[in-house]
């Protein structure tokens, strides 16, 4: 049982990882032959993004489970051992609702099977079908955003919600390729998304590896470049979607959200129903992950900045659902108002 | 006749710079005894901000004079001779308007003085008095200011309008120095202003240096530490002001700008009357800088985006008069209706 994309191979014995914090420039790859690894590779970002983190914590499951399995326990004694490497895995990045939710409904199937027989099977297969399915519900968000794209747009996306952040075909990169598959001609604005780079890293690499006509600013101009008109859409993705439609997101998409309001450009968020948590009223109550002083004060591999300069890091926002066009999920495109219209699509 | 300030010193015979381009690992000095370096140093940043730029250029004028006299020109060989070195120091730079303001002051003292005699020291003189006059500038501006600010404020500030856009002190960073001079407590949020980074460089260090407390943000930032409402107001600079009260500053200024409107946080714009350009209708005929593409796929020293990835890279851009709650000038604060009061303002 086996599984093979640009982002992940799961090789039946342990989960490779692309270094994505080595990308453009080289392409190394992480093997983790245990969970600590995969909890290590998620906290340290060798793997990032809401979906893969999802699917490779599902895979640190499975290398839990088999360690534990090594050790003789019996199965009870497997259930009660899983809860702390599940919190181990948990604990990497709290913002991204995807990783709890597959790490869920790993411990929802590791219950429901009830016996030692079979159990390390059981959870492989569920790794992996969570893997597959993250890349066919990305391939329908992808036909059904792909709508909302005329022939011609430029399109602006802020991080990287591609291939690169999911299992494959990515969330919002997944629309533009749709859209393009559909033989749309679509150019492409990427914000560089400082700290992390991951629009100027990831974004450009694999969109530029696609075929896209690409155009690299600085996340200071993506106000300007919408008042000279050069944006028709913006499409990003999301870590966590609280039940009234607020979006949490990598730090700056709220920018990019208000700037587009005010120049009548939509703002469109492309994620899968994992991504949506029903249980928060509002993005007031979704955690906010703050990274290290370093990811500012430094670039490029350089500091950049004095020593002993303060530093904020939130390495996400919460943009407001009033400021979202819509929300384009696997099970079809949701408008507002997102309170009713979100509650619909889980109840259909 | 000398000066020395942190950003330049006139020895009488050169123009010495401290290298911004090396801030602030670094305090390295550039010495220009020639137009040609002083053309080169603007255009390469060694000095940049548009009040410093207009006295730079000033002490290239007064070079560019001394070597035509060298050359035992008569004074109306000078005259006509000195156009061209004046063009070559105005291509530098095509967005701030106190570049063309300082030439074109110092020619007119050229030409009132109408003959050989005594030219050199006309012009040196001139030029040193459009440097220390800028210092008493900034701080009649900051004394306006320093009105708007409250004891216990955080300000936010982009890019560098500070001492080390000036001659010294600073404009938006003078407003700052003036209420701490006063006892107010005032912190400082400083966006780090990509891709040139003179917030996380130069603000951010020229504001340690005097004891701020502050606090480095990536640009994308600046809208949710608004949102928490951490910011009681916006300070920056500007390179040129329209008549309309358009005003156009560095890259990522607009974006603050909205965000402030969208927050109820006032939103000050502190320059000197040479920056404002009554000529000009509105921002739309402000010509904005494009600079290189490296810029932006670079950053600490170090390529970040793919090869042949394209790259948009305006330096400036244009902030919409209406979202501008004040222009701080050494005249006074100007209010809206901005067409109406800064032609008062002019006419005092």
């Amino acid at each position: 049982m086996k599984l093979k994309t640009i982002t992940m191979e799961w090789t039946g014995d342990s989960l490779v990882l692309i270094d994505q914090r080595r990308l453009p420039f080289e392409e190394v790859y992480v093997t983790c032959a245990d969970y600590r690894c995969v909890a290590l590779a998620i906290k340290e970002m060798v793997v990032r993004g809401a979906p893969a983190i999802g699917a490779a914590s599902a895979f640190g499951y499975v290398l839990g489970v088999k360690e534990l399995l090594k050790k003789s326990y019996s199965y009870d004694q497997v259930l009660s051992q899983i809860r702390s490497i599940r919190e181990v895995l948990e604990r990497t990045r709290p913002t991204a609702v995807n990783l709890f939710w597959a790490l869920e409904r790993m411990e929802k199937k590791l219950m429901e099977h009830g016996k030692y027989e079979g159990l390390l099977k059981v959870v492989e297969e569920e790794a992996l079908k969570i893997a597959k399915e993250d890349i066919e519900i990305n391939k329908a968000i992808g036909q059904n955003g792909a709508q909302l794209l005329q022939d011609g747009f430029t399109v602006l996306t802020h991080c990287n919600a591609g291939a690169l952040a999911t299992v494959d075909y990515g969330t919002a990169l997944g629309v533009l390729r749709a859209a393009k598959e559909q033989g749309k001609r679509i150019k492409v604005f990427a914000d560089e998304t400082r700290p992390y780079l991951q629009g100027a890293r990831l974004t450009a690499w694999e969109l530029m590896r696609d075929g896209f006509d690409v155009t690299l600013i600085s996340d200071n101009m993506s106000g300007w470049v919408m008042k000279q008109g050069k944006i028709d859409a913006v499409v990003v993705g999301a870590d966590r979607i609280a039940s009234n439609g607020d979006v949490a997101n990598k730090i700056g998409t709220y920018m990019v959200a208000v700037l587009a309001k005010r120049h009548g450009v939509p703002f469109y968020v492309a994620a899968p129903m994992s991504t949506l948590d029903l249980s928060i009223e509002s993005g007031n109550n979704i955690p906010i992950e703050e990274r290290s002083h370093e990811e500012v004060t430094n670039c490029g591999g350089r500091r950049i900045a004095p020593n002993n300069v303060n530093v904020y890091n939130p390495a996400f926002d919460v943009t407001d659902h009033e400021l979202v066009s819509a929300i384009i999920t696997e099970k079809g495109i949701v408008y507002p108002p997102y309170k009713e219209n979100l509650k619909k699509l889980f109840e259909e």
